[in-house]
Formats: C-alpha cells, sequence, structure tokens
C-alpha cells in the first residue's frame, strides 16, 4: 500500500533530509528531492533511493503527494514555478498560512507541519514529533493523516490561525531557550568551566516540565526576588550590555508572573 | 564506615530535602534538620529517621557534617546562631562565597554545591548531578569528597569565584529557560492549544546540547533574519509589552550571535 504512494520532496534542508528519510524508511516510494543545489539534493536523494533534481521544471507530474520543505521565504516563489495544480501539495512551515496555495490556484493542499527542532547532525526519533495538519479537503486530510500517522504517533489537526501561534510559542520553548544554553556556553567556557557541567541541569530543566507545569518549575534569584543575588549577576556582565539588559528583563518577568499569576 | 559519620541538615527546603534523603539512602545517619517551622523540619526529618529542631541552639554538637542548605539571605544570620566553630559546616549555596566562614571564626568548612533545579514533587537522580566541592583545608575537602562521591559521580572542585561565574551560567541555563518555557505554556493555553504538544520540542532542545553545541543547534527565525516571520511575531505580541521586548531583544541577540561568533 505505502509502496504504490508516490511522494515527491522539494527541499534538501534539516526539515527535508529528516522528513525524507522518515517516509522512505517507512516504505514510501521517493521519486525525486529538488534543490536549487544539484549536490545538497544528491546527498539526500541518495540516502533514499530518489532522483535528484534542480530545476522544478523536472518535477515528475506522477506523485501522489509533494512535500515542500524549504525556507519560508522560498516557498511562494518555488509554488509560482509550478504549472501541474491538481496533485497534492503540502508545505512544512510553522508560520506560512494554508491560503498560499489557495491563492495560487492550487486544487489540494495541506500543511504538514513537524513540530520539532532538526538540525542535520542529530538524529532524532520522528516517531515522537508532533504532526500539526491541516488540508483543503477530506480526502486531501485522510491521506496526509496517513502518511503522517505511518511514521509518528502524535497527528494533531491545527488550523492555520492556531499554528501560527504554535510557531510563535515554539519559538520561546526552543529557539530562545536554545539561546539561554549558548549564553551559559560563552559565560564558561569564557571562564575556563567545561559547558559539560551544565548539560545536567539544562535536561532535567526540560524534564521538569513533562511532569509539573512550567510555573511550579521556576526556581533561582529572581523567583526569590534575591536582589544580593540578582545585583551581583548584574555586575558580572557589566561589560557586556546587551546580556545584561537580557538578564534583567527576564528576571523581572520572572518576577512579575510570581506575583500575578 | 559511612554509618559512624553523622550529619546535621540545617534547612528543609527542596535542596535539603533532596540531599538529606540522598545522604540517608546511602547510608549516612542525619542526627537532625533544623527549620524555622518545625513542622517543614518534621515532614523531611520523619522520611530520613531524623531528629526534628527549629532552633539552632538545640543542633547536636556531634555531628561530622553541618550541611546549611537555606536560602542566601538565610546563611549568615543561621552562622552568627552558631558557638561550636570548629566544627565542618558546608553550605550549598551558588553565590555566596566560601569567606562567610572565616569571617565568622569557622575553622573547618567548605561548599557543597548541587548544580541542579531541585523541585519538592520532582524526582531527581543525585547520581548524576554534579556537586561543585570547595574547603578550606585538605582533610575537609577529602571528607566532603568522600560524602559526595557515595552519592553522586560527578564531583567537580570549584573555586568561589568560579562557582560565581557558574552560578550565572546557571540561571540563564535553567531559570530563564524555564521562563521561555512558561511563556509558551502561556501563550498555548491562551489559545485553547495543549502545552503538551510542545513538550518533545522542549525535550529535543535540551537534549541536542547533549551532542553538538547550542551554536551549532541554534534554528528558527532570527537565525534565518526571517523579517516576515519576526514581524508578524511582534505583532502578535502587540498586547503583551512585555513578551514583545523579551521577543525583540533575545531575536537581536540570536540574529548579532550568528554574525559575530
Amino acid at each position: 500500500m505505502k509502496g504504490k504512494i508516490n511522494i515527491s520532496i522539494i527541499g534538501a534542508g534539516n526539515v527535508a533530509t529528516h522528513l525524507g528519510i522518515a517516509l522512505h524508511k517507512a516504505g514510501y516510494k521517493i521519486n525525486e528531492v529538488y534543490s536549487r543545489s544539484i549536490k545538497n539534493a544528491t546527498e539526500l536523494s541518495d540516502k533514499i533511493d530518489a532522483q535528484s533534481i534542480d530545476n522544478v521544471s523536472k518535477l515528475s507530474k506522477s506523485s501522489d503527494l509533494y512535500v515542500i520543505a524549504i525556507n519560508d521565504d522560498g516557498i511562494i516563489p518555488t509554488l509560482k514555478q509550478i504549472e501541474f495544480k491538481d496533485k497534492v501539495f503540502v508545505h512544512t512551515s510553522g508560520s506560512i498560512s494554508m491560503n498560499v496555495f489557495e491563492e495560487l490556484n492550487f486544487k489540494n493542499y495541506g500543511i504538514f507541519y513537524p513540530l520539532q527542532t532538526f538540525s542535520k547532525d542529530k538524529s532524532i526519533n520522528i516517531s515522537e514529533v508532533p504532526f500539526c495538519l491541516e488540508a483543503n479537503s477530506d480526502p486531501t486530510l485522510q491521506l496526509i493523516s496517513n502518511i503522517a500517522g505511518s511514521i509518528s504517533n502524535s497527528i494533531n489537526y491545527i488550523n492555520s490561525e492556531q499554528r501560527e501561534v504554535l510557531h510563535l510559542a515554539a519559538v520561546f520553548a526552543c529557539n530562545f531557550s536554545n539561546n539561554m544554553y549558548q549564553i551559559a556556553h560563552g559565560i564558561t567556557t569564557e571562564n575556563n568551566i567545561s559547558f559539560d557541567i551544565l548539560k545536567p541541569l539544562i535536561l532535567e530543566t526540560a524534564s521538569k516540565i513533562t511532569t509539573i507545569t512550567p510555573q511550579e518549575a521556576q526556581t533561582g534569584p529572581a523567583l526569590r526576588n534575591d536582589q544580593n543575588t540578582l545585583n551581583k549577576h548584574i555586575k558580572k556582565l557589566e561589560n557586556k550590555p546587551d546580556l545584561k539588559e537580557i538578564y534583567k528583563l527576564i528576571s523581572n518577568h520572572i518576577n512579575s508572573t510570581r506575583k500575578t499569576d
């Protein structure tokens, strides 16, 4: 059954790579991988028994699903190059509305958004990745639900408005928390302390929110309103105005939510 | 051997509770738990076969180690009430210098700082918690190294200056990343989306830094300098000035480190 469904992957970045490999492993036939760089396309296509192309006009017209997994900015320009508009197209972006397909006269379309942070060199258990799905018709939703359901145990129906909000929340939960790690990495390495010593703390901080709420999990000097420590820390950041500003702003925010939530 | 070492726990909060239980389990005799609140002291002492006291003057004078695990602000006032100064005292704070002991004429002292975030209702694998140790003499360092080494596999010798820096880094890595989770929690629940959908993302974001650096792990619209998405997000936060400010500041920081690191 899966073997009869053919998929084209448009993109060869982090998301395209993880998805392409997962779909191939699940038994789908990947017709081709498109990238503006044939080298990038080939790097992925070689792994998943597919062709590689660097021109949208070379896309096979016989695929059952076209997965557009490229940078947000590239989605509309790429869609504009596609002339066969009756096939099923999905994109994987958290922040681009499903309307882009309608506006460009596509007939069957949807969203196939894996809510996860992908880096090429970090393997991931795709079965635990929440897929946020949306489609313009029941048959298309059924098709992409089946496909998502064959690689992941977490299928979620999220409309475009909710998805935009979810993407914003994900930026805080992932991108911004990672930036906090990066700041910590900078502070430790600059002071000849191994960043390794912070790793159990980082893992436990994340693990906590699987069993208690972030509000219950909050600890630290800002929560205790421990002015002595806060002032000591701000003083240590005297020569790093951007970090000092971040420190003050987030500490104030922790303190304010303590009072009002 | 462990059975012959007696320990007094001063404090009954999160750190005192996790340490007290771990030391008891490791076979040490806990003489008593002190807290200003006898109810809190008893709650812990009942679990670890110890006495409970609410007055520092009642501390047994026969313990081999006195572990001061209370809020930073309480450390000096509590130490001032202790009249027998020849025994071994340690505190568990990340941000209070070891000098406090010397200034109050203690003879044998050190630091026993578990670099972890403790919440009472969240169990923890103490064997993976990095202990940061420091002492004013070799015998005291040996004693606390043995004790820490019997409950944890991660023993680190960190002086007071390094520890202050480490604590600052830990505030970013733990307290601030948790606040990012809390903001994400607020955004999702406010929009009737289950926070659960973000949990795999949060766990993966933390897990990534065990194998790649935070800089390598960074993803998201700020890193890509994707102005469309950044502006959309900022607009969504129009009615939340504090979150809008945090969003802009951290996005700018992510973008600036991309350029200069």
